[in-house]
């Protein structure tokens, strides 16, 4: 369909009131997809081109890693979840259904059970491995919240690969050769966008993992970045700076601890505000339940505890705020007072606490605090680690410079799973020497639907979209100023046709609207390369606009299609 | 992936215990797919290949068309459902879920409901139509028996199309385009197929309907054909010639009629075996129920009662057989002796019977019949109407030529859907005189992973599969005899580059097996070009071998290239 006069593309002048992401707002306004219900999207006809154009892009980067493209089912049979033991943790995310037969199945989220149950029934001897397979297909998620248009959805189009090896070697192999298929997939899609360290999160695996996090205002992930050294990891995994032991002789207190009456002051801020207190001289003493043992976290008053790395410190399964009650019963004192001086439960000092010379802690007393509390001298420690969320001006773990943070949406995850599901399901081949071995797997996903937002999120203006050549629904986009001027409609005919011979897809703006229309429809639809045919189309001479530049150029047909060729690779 | 090394593609030697349809035993046997769950099935390296080459074939076809591509949500809300009317209709083929908040969803079967509710929200104006929109997406159908591989699934991958115009004239010229790509996609199939008469049964539409028969023993459809004129019909569909009004006078019975016993005779069956009497002597006489109330229908004693017709002779939305309760109270005798003469009920009679001069008929008593019935001397017909089944040998209801019975695959459906889903969803545009008219509706379906199996169902012999170049996963398959024989080697590598080279996919089978094996799996697997590389391959000869031949030609990379280009046209 080449004619915009017959293409499904319903564009609207105003914002849709309840799209907050600037992709929601564009992709809805200019015709790309239409919300069917909360989180869920139908594609028109300019998206769905462009997703396809993405689909492109990931099978052949996929083919080019050595990955081969299957396709696996949707329904997927309950019992599989419970071999890997998902069924239930998953949780209400987990679409459930029943066949009239009360089979249980459930929608696919992602596909680890399928293949490894696919791969174990397959593949017997270590000389078929290594095997790695991709599939780009649809997935369903019930979002507690589903927002942002295409950002946060209940179904949509997903690339996974899983790849089966016979060592963490090759694992190392297939993960590297998939991260750089990452970088080149992201990078043909105009993307500025950051690999970061992560924590494996509900898909587990020990090996590690690697979020791909392209950069935008709108992004729900928070990402720590080193500008000088490259160390970059979401906020979940970003080690604070190995910190000195202790405090410096020089800098421990030599005041006796003092205790003192802080009334209403239940906050950092409150003893700021009331007290002049500054957050860094205070320590937060937070009580949570491990497992349902009550730990007390000692974090500075400017730092906010992290329950990821808390749940590696204490190696716990479920990790939870204590409620006011298990904090009475720890502390004696009501929320907002808690301390550790004289507590009887193990103590958990970040490794910023341990270092400070002196603090203030409350007091297990209400309305009270007590001051120059030395670690070490007034308070133990059980154990002394990282516990704290990294922040922006924190020192590179790796190498000391100042990290920086941003925000990002995640377009890809890359997982070293290791055994985890061979394991639970019992997945093995028969090595060299005649014995049963469990596949060590990795998997990696991206989201193809979000993708295409993301990129949106980068690349606009205040007048749309502006789409990298690659991914853009057609490429060149040629409007006549007047249908009704034969020699601007043969003209633009012409060039249709010229560019399509040589291989570009083009969309001829025929419709009888007011030109200032037309190119507002331009605009916000976001193709690379404009050419308008007004005037001059008698002399066969057109204007040329990119839609990245502001530059204009008058020129011919030949030099048109070499401007192209040259500017479109 | 071009080698068969890495390739995951697992052959069997034997059948599958459970795969009746030929093409299920090859699609298992040559590892292009394999079952996940009953009527789930998941597609590997080789199925997944074949299956994108159809996408293409279908993408290329539909957009020659006017058709636009789409991609609809299969997670539909359940309110357009009820909308439709088709909630409750749909039955337990639909499967129905509900999400974290209650709410409830339908997985989709089909998308007329998603696709009539978007462009009745985003087109108001004449101006904007006709619009044809179509897309490749995955339906799920609670199939009562799933069975034949992936002839009848839960889950399969389809092509739906819809055209949306403001004429009965203009829906004319959008089912035409779509029933002529139809023919060219299953030509470009290497399909042996005819398109047909149908029923439009629970899709529904007032316009006409075809269906799309890929003849193969295995099909679950009978088609009714004419080889003189062309007609076609499946079998719910096909007309019987247009019969004489009555019997003609001198074949009325002279006969008075007369009961006689026969005893055990509650079959056509028993009254042949028993009392020598033929079929077409006899009449059945079937009580049905139609919305409730009870009917006679009499069909000849050789001919089957076709209830779709019934349903509309008798203008009924819902049609049984009675049990044997009611057949007591309709015509006071059990099961196998009801009769037309003396019943109370509404008789209808097909065409058949009304031609009779005399019949024997039940008694309406037990062990007993009745002969020498003469029709409307003894019996008197409420309705003469067509309601039988035609069969083998029937008149052409176009021609009078002779009728052939054969069996059929249905790999596409083309709907005139009329105002049926704008009028019970109140979808309007605006027309020229400024009122809301109804969208006159098509839908056209292909079931692209059905269409796979249907292909193979026509394209095998003993050794596996024979694929069309359009639609092998690979066009060429390159064969050492020897992986250890570097000459061959070393040929067998330039033969793949230059063919790929030439733009075609290549298989190189650089496994270390014995080469009847490689040659037994390239049988199975079934591409349409073989060369191997074997003791001449010094003197860079090989040998040619096309998969549907049994020609063997040896030729050198040269002649090679020039004659798969001639054969691949």
């Amino acid at each position: 369909m080449t004619k915009q006069s017959q293409l499904f593309a319903p564009t609207l002048r105003e914002n849709p009131a309840d799209a907050e992401a600037i992709s929601h707002q564009l992709l809805i306004r200019a015709g790309y997809i239409r919300q069917l219900s909360a989180g869920v999207y139908s594609l028109l006809p300019l998206g769905r081109r462009a997703l396809r154009r993405l689909e492109t892009i990931i099978r052949e980067e996929m083919e080019a890693a050595g990955a081969q493209e299957v396709l696996l089912p949707a329904l997927q049979p309950a019992e599989l979840w419970r071999q890997s033991g998902r069924y239930n943790v998953y949780g209400p995310e987990l679409i459930r259904l029943t066949d009239r037969n009360s089979r249980e199945f459930a929608l696919g989220p992602t596909h680890e059970e399928v293949i490894t149950a696919l791969v174990d029934q397959e593949i017997s001897a270590y000389r078929k491995l290594p095997v790695m397979l991709y599939q780009i297909q649809t997935k369903f998620r019930d979002e507690r919240r589903p927002r942002f248009g295409l950002l946060r959805v209940k179904e949509f189009l997903m690339k996974d690969a899983y790849s089966f090896d016979t060592s963490w070697e090759g694992l190392a192999v297939n993960y590297d050769a998939m991260y750089k298929a990452y970088h080149r997939i992201f990078e043909r899609c105009g993307l500025r966008f950051k690999a970061v360290e992560a924590d494996a999160g509900a898909i587990g695996g020990e090996g590690g993992t690697h979020e791909f996090m392209a950069f935008a205002e709108s992004g729900e992930d928070t990402i720590l970045a080193c500008d000088s050294c490259g160390y970059g990891a979401n906020v979940e995994k970003a080690e604070a700076d190995a910190p000195a032991a202790s405090a410096a002789d020089d800098q421990v207190s030599t005041h006796h601890m003092e205790k003192f009456h802080t009334p209403d002051t239940r906050t950092i801020q409150d003893l700021h505000d009331k007290l002049g207190l500054r957050p860094e001289q205070v320590v937060k003493t937070l009580i949570y339940m491990a497992d349902n043992r009550p730990y007390a976290v000692l974090v500075r008053g400017d730092h906010e505890a992290n329950e990821t790395k808390l749940k590696h410190v204490l190696d716990a399964e479920e990790l939870t705020l204590a409620d006011a009650e298990q904090v009475r019963l720890a502390t004696n004192a009501p929320v907002g007072f808690a301390g550790p001086v004289g507590l009887n439960i193990p103590i958990v000092a970040d490794y910023a606490v341990a270092a400070m010379g002196e603090m203030i802690v409350g007091a297990n007393e209400q309305d009270y605090h007590i001051r120059h509390v030395a670690p070490g001298r007034d308070v133990r420690f059980t154990q002394v680690a990282d516990c704290r969320n990294v922040i922006h001006g924190d020192a590179c773990p790796r190498c000391r410079a100042s990290l920086s943070e941003r925000r990002g949406i995640e377009i890809g995850h890359v997982f070293k799973l290791g055994t985890k599901y061979s394991d639970s399901m019992q997945a093995t081949y028969i090595d060299e020497q005649g014995e049963a071995q469990p596949f060590i797997m990795g998997c990696y996903g991206i989201g193809v639907t979000r993708l295409l937002a993301a990129i949106v999120e980068q690349r606009y203006d205040e007048n749309g979209i502006i789409w990298p050549a690659e991914v853009a629904p057609f490429q060149v986009h040629v409007i006549p100023v007047s249908m009704q001027d034969e020699t601007q409609v043969a003209v633009s005919t012409e060039f249709v046709q010229r560019f399509r011979g040589a291989g570009y897809d083009v969309l001829l703006d025929d419709r009888d609207e007011r030109f200032g229309v037309k190119l507002k429809d331009a605009d916000l639809i976001g193709l690379p390369i404009r050419i308008v045919v007004g005037k001059t189309a008698g002399d066969g001479i057109v204007e040329l606009k990119q839609r990245d530049s502001s530059d204009v150029s008058k020129m011919k047909l030949e030099e048109a299609i070499s401007f192209v060729a040259e500017k479109l690779r």
